[in-house]
């Protein structure tokens, strides 16, 4: 009896929770502490200490009405404010209160854009590989998700194939900067160009196409790589940003959406998310929570620990004979698979007790996904592992 | 650019709004102490003492990464299964963990429950006067929302015109008990005679249809009127709850739904909820907040403030000569319109200061609502407003 839409999903969600179950009994057979599981995004790494100053700072000086009671749908004017102060000092932009609309996280923050934007039959395009839900979030308003095909062996986008599925149709564009699952980040070039094949494509069909920028790691990132700030370039942007890795707050269902001056319809826009955040059932970003963050928006979680993960990881697979994409950004590591069939080799590996996602859960078959937000234990118990995996590799 | 279905919404979200602006208009004339807003159920109640030092009390004794990290879509296992202990304790059902799913507010939860059992065009039954964004929660999952006319003048529910709507599509009947705009609550002999006009139905048309029973309100009741435990009268019943009032956290977005094992395909609405609240981007109920009232569950806000409100302000409307339903719990009031045309009677209770909303937001023309989790001050300074607004009616 529930929905024909569920059925389908039910089916793909037993396959996440069998491996769920498969890593709960390898841990009772070989003991928790040798079973390596590299399958969830699940920060293993607590919120920087102000994060709790600051909820208690907000506990004792707000008035509990206000702090735990119901806001504009789109989150409080003074969050709302120092939100866009804080990324206009970062990045040279002029947002105002009004541009920024608080979300329950960054999943929150697409659905309510989509909802915002999106008829049904409506096309939205994505780059492969893509975080997987962008495939549900485009199905809950009817969409259809047209995915480009991977740039191999870069993983940057491939705008030539890109330009070519653009479409009448065509409403949005979802990109992931850094990008869930290579860890990729794509320069300004890449954005540039994205731009200008995108400004040619509206006005040869009279249509807006809105690039939604899905950008939940964009603190994450190493050395001195530079996450470009796509308002900047594209007048049709939307930004949706979390505080879940920058904060490691990612229970707490806290983000927002930058909907700038400059796109198109831009007050239709502001006044539909705010809309929209109401009837999908958020009501708005939960509230302690939101003035919480606005405390600690120039805060973020320990980057050095992902970074230490995130060498010995790739040092480690490398040596294995694994080829990996080194990652500038996020906290996964993207393998080639050694097999033709990753899910060959994810079995495999799950023999040695290494958990890892086949690429294709994220439109990119022949890869797998690792993540590095574990602990260091786990990577350092992992790599004689990996070792052996591929010694047997050679023997077949 | 925004998609249809939101430039409808737009326009009517512009009427609230439009109510908003001129409430600040009115303030900026007549000063804001003068100026009494009977429009917004925010409740003007700070959270029980108990819940600050439980949140500190989270916030010291567990780990960070558990506080504020991901868990189960449908919400921490240990939460689950405290707050089914406490609804068997109080109703004597049986609930386990397995049958919570913690949500996003009641909001959040309805939203589950829909995506989880509706197909486009499948049929929700409601009684009017009802919540109104029950319209837009089907209209997410393209359902259509069936209303039962009002009974009037004793606002309970119409069986037999229910009876009546009933068809092989439908699919789900919302109820509001105690109601959201009246104040009314079903007693457990209108259940019964819901229940089984339900499986005599079910029988005939050889199809499941579910109860989902909307319960924000279930502990605002006055005296010693009890509101039923559906799920123990109708094995097809999902409950919908939230904080919102019961611990005065509107802002906090915390609630669940209640799944029962005798509800038809329980194991699935169980596995698709949990993927739904994915997918509709919650990914899960805020963190913090979780853990924080599953230390609550015995509390609730200060129902003597209420009850002290609704004492005040049903008999001073009733002297001033309107007629008012009787609210036995909520904290609404539910009066008709001595015009026939309520909107003109609500622009005129405008030009006395007095913002209430008109009953056709609800479904129900004829009639108004106001709420009274207002401050005290404020009833007393809209008494006389109403009493003189009546006054020049008898004039006309």
């Amino acid at each position: 009896m529930i929905s024909n839409k569920m059925k389908t999903l039910l089916v793909g969600s037993s396959a996440i929770r069998a491996m769920f179950e498969e890593g709960k009994r390898l841990a009772a057979i070989y003991g928790e502490e040798n079973v390596c599981d590299f399958s969830l995004g699940n920060p293993n790494l607590p919120p920087p200490e102000s994060v709790k100053k600051a909820i208690i700072d907000v506990l004792d000086e707000d008035e509990p009405t206000l702090v735990h009671g119901y806001m504009n749908n789109s989150g409080y004017e003074d969050v709302r404010a120092k939100v866009a102060e804080s990324i206009n000092k970062r990045f040279g932009t002029s947002f105002a209160e009004k541009n920024i609309v608080m979300s329950v996280g960054a999943a929150g923050g697409l659905n309510v854009i989509l909802k915002t934007l999106i008829n049904p039959g409506d096309e939205i395009i994505t780059f492969a590989p893509f975080f997987g839900e962008y495939r549900n979030y485009a199905s809950n308003f009817d969409a259809q998700l047209i995915v480009v095909p991977a740039s191999i062996p870069d993983f940057q986008l491939n705008l030539e194939e890109f330009e070519a599925r653009i479409t009448p149709k065509t409403k949005a564009v979802i990109i992931n900067n850094p990008n869930n699952p290579t860890g990729v980040v794509y320069p300004v070039e890449t954005i540039i160009g994205l731009a200008e094949i995108l400004r040619k494509k509206q006005k040869e069909l009279g249509n807006d196409i809105y690039i939604i920028s899905d950008e939940p790691y964009r603190e994450l990132v190493y050395g001195d790589v530079e996450v470009p700030y796509i308002t900047k370039y594209y007048d049709n942007t939307i930004v949706g940003y979390s505080f879940s890795k920058s904060l490691s707050l990612p229970g707490e269902r806290i983000g927002y959406l930058v909907i700038p001056d400059e796109a198109a319809d831009s007050e239709d826009l502001i006044g539909a998310a705010n809309v929209a955040t109401r009837i999908l059932g958020y009501v708005s970003a939960p509230s302690l929570i939101q003035r919480a963050v606005a405390k600690c928006l120039d805060e973020k979680a320990d980057i050095n620990f992902y970074d230490k993960n995130r060498q010995m990881l790739y040092n480690g697979l490398t040596e294995a004979g694994l080829e990996c994409i080194y990652p500038d950004g996020a906290f996964y590591l993207w393998v080639k698979s050694p097999l033709e069939s990753e899910f060959e080799f994810v079995n495999m590996a799950k023999e040695h007790q290494l958990l890892i996602v086949p690429g294709t859960s994220f439109g990119c078959p022949g890869y797998v996904r690792l993540v590095y937000c574990v602990s260091p234990k786990t990577i350092e118990t992992a790599l004689p592992k990996f070792k052996a995996l591929m010694e047997e590799l050679k023997k077949h």
